[in-house]
């Protein structure tokens, strides 16, 4: 997406902090927050990216010198501080930075959950009198509710994504492997837009409870049920969706799961409003498998959803954040039958100023697709 | 690739260091250490998982229960502690882990150059009497060296990609688009094995110089040059290889630019022998840079590559290592022309008794290659 500005929304935290900067050195923060996609920050960790936002000055960057043409090109930080790898330290030239703009004895906001212990260490030796506050927490407050344009760009990368996979299933046959679906999968991903594979999740028979597995040789057997969760790239975002197959012939016992599960997973989508707290969607999920006749045991049915896969707020027990228009949350309860085979959907929505809005397709079929077969969504 | 143990190598940190023992919680170094993909260890990061090898004792984790499955079917760790995410804190379980191994007050060796300032400080408070030692640079060291299963590991994948670029860009034609190209290079590493894509930088003419810029819909013009560094991911390791073309009807400048590129990286890659200094390779291409006629301004030529894309040693000024048989390094001088249009080429090799191994196809060819053409390597 084209690099926007996040100043504003960053400058509350500034604000509500007191803060004398705030600096932000997470990958999905700098992406947040600079609006750059650069693969690095996040792929060779000790090439550290740092946005500083000063209370009274303008944002600016300490970059690696490698990719400054790429963030001069397509950033809107204007001011960069560049340093080469291997011959100045990250984190002295961020110390330096902070301390030509008169902040070494300032309240500095810093990315805690992230800022690596050794670096901490040779930041804390370069500015001893500096006062960190770790600001991780208000920084994901500031991200869980998205700006319009984030919305749009999050949405059209799950539609391409959802379409991928409809025509990626349909085109799927008996004898296919698992691998051989996958690609289906991820070649569609690509097809539509995506700028890579963010994640490939796909099992069949009794390798679906294993939650993370890869696409194997394994060819899915009449009678067994194929499970994904898939995410495509897409610039500094992703995409984050599941889909629960039969590989054909499926027994009463798949079909009654799956129903009761997307039944489920509907119920728990159709009742998010604005103002109810994120915890209620993980006692609705619990209620509706119960009423659905379905054993429950998640941590938690879903999470927020932007720069980073899971953000908050997480959908579990214990988070009394409450919903407000413009988060984007994924909803993806999922169950094991008694045979332990593990059924998994995962759909993506925005709540808004009334309730909610799907940014996926449609919701899952409510009866058990096949695999072969159409699916309109 | 099937999980090994590296407990014996790991061992090694154990008696250099006396520690009490070792504990791997970077997500490349939990990958190595467990021989496990799990990619939410990467991709939700407050999921942490742990690999503890103590002095006296079996190696054992801590890990997130909803990926044990995975880590049973998949790994050779047999001792597991489950933890239930938001019930309990990853920090708290090792701690409480560490504690019942009674190494309350042990000597420990911890990723410092990963562990997140605030995790350090909740386990801190919970350990009060542990003596940490940063182990980061100990076990890159002895990443450093690769197992021979290790190596086949890498190959294999790093000749799968290099496969799949050599059909693309003999498919690629005069009027697609970057991402036309890139999805030929993309689709082509998923089918030929790729578990999904580990980045794709791709960028044609002007772009070329933005060092990890993403494939656009801009259509590179005849006397253009096309550059582009990509990966597959395989298990928990990937490739890394790069390329330069001609998008048609090259200039003379051009075709020598290239050419002297790829006999400096040639020259280099053919004077490496086990004894050698990292940093030698690094003189040796900036002499043979001068030799060629070429202007050298990089930070580094290369790095070793294992679990993570750059890894111990890099091969730049001051990188005394020696190196040894059995590691792996990227070669990747890059160059640009005197109206700032990049060139780039990346290979990979092994370290073995008695000079290298290229664990690519083959070189890059001596002749600007252009797109359309069929490249034997």
């Amino acid at each position: 997406m084209k690099a926007v500005s996040r100043e504003k929304q960053l400058r509350t935290v500034v604000e509500a902090l007191d803060l004398d900067a705030l600096i932000l050195m997470s990958p999905e923060n700098f992406a947040y927050g600079t609006g750059l996609h650069i693969i690095t920050v996040s792929m060779i960790r000790p090439r550290q990216a740092f946005l500083i936002i000063p209370r009274n000055g303008e944002p600016e960057m300490v970059l690696c010198s490698i990719e400054v043409s790429l963030a001069r090109q397509e950033g809107w930080v204007e001011k960069i501080t560049p340093y080469t790898e291997f011959v100045d330290h990250p984190m002295d030239m961020l110390a330096g930075r902070l301390r030509e703009l008169g902040l070494a004895s300032g309240k500095l906001g810093m990315d805690n959950d992230y800022f690596p212990l050794s670096s901490y260490e040779r930041f804390r030796e370069l500015l001893p009198d500096a006062n960190l506050v770790n600001t991780t927490e208000s920084v994901a407050a500031v991200r869980a509710v998205k700006a319009p344009d984030e919305v749009a760009f999050i949405e059209k990368g799950t539609r391409a994504t959802h379409r991928a996979i409809l025509d990626a299933m349909t085109a799927s046959k008996s004898g296919d492997t698992e691998k051989d679906m996958c690609l289906k999968i991820a070649t569609g991903m690509l097809a539509n837009g995506g700028d890579g594979t963010a994640f490939l999740c796909f099992a069949s028979g009794d390798r679906t409870p294993m939650a993370h597995a890869m696409a194997t040789d394994r060819v899915p057997q009449p009678g067994e049920i194929i499970r994904f969760d898939v995410g495509a790239v897409y610039g500094a975002y992703s995409s984050d969706f599941a889909r629960t197959y039969s590989a054909g012939s499926p027994t009463d016992l798949q079909k009654q799961t799956y129903s009761a599960l997307v039944r489920s997973q509907k119920a728990v989508i159709e009742a998010v409003v604005p103002a109810m707290a994120a915890e209620d969607l993980y006692y609705l999920t619990r209620d509706a498998f119960e009423k659905n006749g379905l054993p429950f045991r998640q941590a938690h049915i879903g999470h927020s959803f932007g720069v980073e896969l899971h953000e908050s707020p997480m959908l579990r027990p214990g988070e009394k954040t409450k919903l407000v228009p413009g988060m984007v949350l994924n909803i993806e309860p999922s169950v094991y039958d008694e045979f332990g085979v593990k059924y998994h959907t995962e759909d993506l929505l925005e709540v808004t100023e009334t309730g909610f809005r799907l940014m996926t397709l449609g919701f899952a079929p409510e009866e058990l697709p096949v695999i072969g077969q159409i699916i309109t969504a």
